[in-house]
């Protein structure tokens, strides 16, 4: 029996895996659970999987949902902020953390996890983007695997099972493109809010959709991948794959390529992560390629995607450089949401923020989530005095 | 150092092997070679790598090569025919036996190196279609590994690798569909042996060229991967990938589908047998799918392709019936090569000589080779009663 805590259970990634869980009632047992404010949610999934803990933001909002779970016939501790996330993130009984949090708030309690020796299953972008390093060092240094949830690493985590790394030779990206691959770059100006989320393959939030329009989500996969396999940026490629059948590959010094495929469906890297190393049948249909027909690529063209271009840029720079690039996106990005901004000005917003920086290797992981505050803050300033 | 013997030094695959080790000469020794009449290459390779033991067909051929290496400054014991083969599968030294014998000779020899004690690398078709399922029992008893050579199947034992046999749901082997697969069938008794052994990708020899576009070989390779993976035929299929670079694949039961890829080349699946677990830079260069552009797919005709149909209908039955269609074919073959039978007859004499055999289980490998050998004759009966 697996013992998992979820931090962020309300949102996408912890609705999912707990629908997964459900299903494998001798196989998994949830222990402990993190939310925001959304706590009806909260209490159906209190009711259904008996937790020991949760945690929610606010006190006010810990009153509400002790009010909501009292009828309930077994008892639950439920705290707030800071202190209930750790909680939850270190529950003694916890063999496994699902870190779903979105933003960079994820980063301390993941940390805390890996330091109380919990396996991480990891679903949060900016947690590797951010303090990567610190977290991939601090888990190394337990031998504590780290799975990640995202398609792309998740895949390149399976096809590095059984493989040396001695032998590997690139990592390959997949990339859908989003919707303006072919868009002329001289249109982009015009995209508003409303196109940029629609996304061809995979539903997800307004953040991601935004990134995943600008392929800044692909720069944040390449740093994400850097961090996680600790492989060098010039040995991590994107290529452009429209149909999202393979979600990476790994190439080996022999020329071989290993490649993880499926059809587009977020059960296979959470199930994967849940169960690993073993793996479960969560219900996903079998990838039928004649019925596919057609797998494409292309190269990424840095042009287009300048946000691709500056992902790389901040690699290649200190690390405190993927902080501010990230910081930046974020309050561009937002600013797009708002109309503030338009589409092509985004990456021209982070391109500014990071010329202002001047990089450096992180002492701790607060530093990092000050680059990454001190940057949003930046980005800000900027997009006001516009 | 790992001490090699080859069966069939002097083949296309022998070659390609040595020519391989003789770029690493600080992790590979060769001990024994084992080849037919050509003498002259045989000379050169040992020459170059001081086997201790070689074998040559007949006692004559075993004279002239006395001659020809009395000059050479290392001895050299020069055997020949059965004895000799034995003594280079099963050479004390030997860590692993290159099994590269072309045709069903390669049984008996390759048994005796597996039950010395060696990691053999299979090259040879015949081995696993007609004894495969003796062979791995042999293999297994001993936790010896038996490591492919064929494209395909090595594509499989890379997929399989760090992930659970008990988790794998599907093989999918990838065919090329050979020179006719947009043939119409009428036309397919038209089609002359110079036609046939064009093969789009890769160079290989007569037999297989043909076995390739009447896909009889896809249908070997559906038994071969039975015995080597022990995973029934009905969890085997078969996709027709036209630009052979993915080599095949396997699904797990989360959806999850693992597939090995390449520039199409065989020292890709030599070097990974060669080096198993390890990899080794063999010259070969890094798949560029954005210059490849796209890989299709489709289902295989079973109509246009009689060969694979019989093929699992072979499986079906007891395995003795792989053993008649291994041995049907290579007579239709010869038949077809030397212009005594149509192109589009080959399945049909096998078909004619499946329909006389009343399947069963071997008690031994004698067997297996003497129901191969009923079969081979029964169908040459049947062609000159044409």
């Amino acid at each position: 029996m697996k013992k998992i805590s979820i931090l962020g259970s309300t949102g996408s990634i912890g609705t999912a895996s707990l629908k997964i869980i459900s299903q494998f009632p001798d196989r998994f047992k949830v222990v402990g659970l993190a939310a925001g404010k959304n706590i009806e949610r909260l209490r159906q999934q209190i009711q259904l999987f008996q937790p020991d803990v949760v945690s929610v933001d606010g006190m006010a909002t810990a009153g509400a949902l002790r009010d909501l779970v009292a009828s309930l016939p077994k008892a639950v501790n439920v705290l707030c902020d800071e202190e209930g996330i750790q909680a939850v993130a270190t529950h003694p009984e916890a063999d496994l953390v699902i870190a779903a949090m979105v933003g960079s708030l994820g980063l301390v309690p993941t940390l805390a996890a890996i330091r109380s020796g919990k396996e991480v299953a990891l679903a949060n972008k900016e947690v590797l983007v951010v303090g990567g390093r610190i977290l991939m060092q601090e888990a190394s240094a337990r031998g504590i695997p780290v799975i990640p949830i995202d398609s792309e690493h998740s895949a390149i985590f399976q096809a590095l099972q059984g493989h040396r790394k001695e032998d590997l030779s690139r990592i390959i990206l997949t990339a859908s493109g989003g919707p303006f691959l072919k868009l002329d770059p001289k249109e982009a100006s015009k995209i508003t809010p409303e196109v940029a989320l629609s996304h061809p393959v995979w539903e997800m939030g307004e953040k991601v959709s935004i990134d995943s329009a600008t392929m800044m989500n692909k720069g944040l996969e390449v740093i994400e991948a850097r961090r996680l396999f600790d492989v060098p940026s010039e040995r991590i490629e994107v290529v452009i794959h429209p149909q999202s059948i393979i979600h990476s590959m790994v190439e080996y010094r022999d020329g071989s390529t290993i490649a993880q495929m499926s059809v587009p469906d977020m059960r296979i890297p959470i199930s994967y992560a849940l169960a690993y190393p073993e793996r479960i049948a969560n219900g996903v249909p079998s990838l039928r390629l004649a019925i596919v027909g057609e797998l494409t690529f292309m190269e990424p063209d840095l042009n287009r995607f300048p946000a691709l271009r500056l992902a790389y840029q901040a690699l290649r720079e200190e690390e405190s450089m993927c902080a501010v690039l990230n910081g930046a996106n974020e309050a561009a990005v937002e600013a797009f949401l708002h109309r503030r901004l338009s589409f092509s000005e985004i990456p021209s917003v982070v391109e500014r923020v990071m010329a202002c920086h001047d990089p450096h290797t992180y002492s701790d992981i607060d530093e990092a989530l000050e680059v990454n505050a001190w940057a949003y803050r930046l980005a800000n300033e900027f997009l006001s005095a516009q």
